[in-house]
Parts: structure tokens; sequence; C-alpha cells
């Protein structure tokens, strides 16, 4: 879980196209090999990794994920090349906001309570 | 409910201490007065509402909105100054993310699914 304050997600309709949590479990589906593995290493459920896999593959217009039958939790699984390039567009958009609103973010991180 | 592709939220712990359902309703709160018109407005349950209310109030280190009492759905509410300065930093955050990342937003929306 983060503790960054910002959090940025593509909206599509009702659901999130891309957010922090599908942008971290991106990153650990290409480290370690599948699905259950980053779900494992997320602290996250099975079910929940692969709900957010499948919510990404059909809000865009190519999968970003792509999965090998086999298993009760599944084969293996790779981020496809425009898994990466969606990945990366995120993080570039992070990146920017970050720099461009550097003032805003301060500002609010000088007045919110420190959290529970 | 916005149709705006990117949303940005300012996160406090689990909570979410600004963002954009937060920001329409301080706007609606100081257009038409109170916490139950706001809602109305908004087409958001009273509850909701004052929900929101407190959470923006518990996150920052002062109320960005003042209730006075009265009625089953509570008196009239205003947004203070604090109020006021926070929607516009997140409102500038979000203008500023919207310039220094156009480039990712035009990609992320023309890969979208069109939305169901």
């Amino acid at each position: 879980m983060s503790t960054e304050l910002l959090k940025i997600r593509i909206a599509h309709g009702a659901e999130t196209a891309m957010g922090p949590g599908k942008a971290e479990l991106l990153e650990a589906i290409d480290r370690y090999g599948s699905i259950s593995a980053a779900a494992k290493h997320m602290r996250m459920s099975y079910r929940r990794a692969w709900e957010l896999v499948d919510t990404m593959n059909r809000c865009f217009d190519e999968p970003l994920v792509k999965t090998a039958p086999g298993g009760a939790h599944g084969g293996g699984a790779q981020v496809t090349e425009f898994g990466f390039y969606i990945l990366k567009c995120y993080r570039d958009l992070v990146v920017k906001t970050r720099a461009a609103a550097e003032r805003e973010i301060v500002e609010f991180a000088s007045h919110l309570k420190p959290p529970d």
C-alpha cells in the first residue's frame, strides 16, 4: 500500500481503467510472471488481482496482460507490449503531475492532519 | 457525475481528503447554502453528503465547511475561507495536470473502448 498522497486514476465509465493499484499489479506480474504470484506479493487475493486484470483488459482496446491456461490459479501471465506502453503513460502522467503541481501538493501535505 | 477521464484525489491514510466528488460538493454547498440542498442538487443522499463533509473536516487541520444547527437535516452550511483555499489548490492541481500531461491523457483517451 503506497503512502503517496497523490492518487491519479483513469476512469472508464464507472470503472477504473488505470490507477495506482493496477499499475503496481502490472509491475508485479512482470516481475513474478503470474497473476497468483503477483497477488501474493501484493497481499491481495488471487480473485481480486484477476478482477483488476480483467477490468484493465476490458477497458482498453488491446489486452494489457496475456495469460496462459493451467492450474487452479491459472498458468503464467505476461504484460503485453501494449500493457507496458499504458503503464509508461500512467507513470509519466504521475511524474508530470508531481512536477507541475508541486506547490499544490506541498500545500495539501502541510494542511493534512497526521493519519491515524 | 463527471465524464472526465482524469480523476485526482488526495489520500489521507485509507480515506480521501479531497477528490472530484468532494470538490463538486463544496461548490454546491457554496451555491445552495446547505448540505441538504447541495446533496439534492447532486442527487446524493443527505447522509452521504454529510459523511463527505465530515471526512474533509477530519482530514484537514481546519474545517472546510461550517454548519449551523437546526432542523432534521441540519441548518445552513458555509464553505470556510480555508475550504475555498483547499478547493482552489485542488482545482489548480487538476488544471496543471491536464496541461502538463496532455499527451498522456490523449493517449489514454485514444486507447479506451467506448464506455457501455
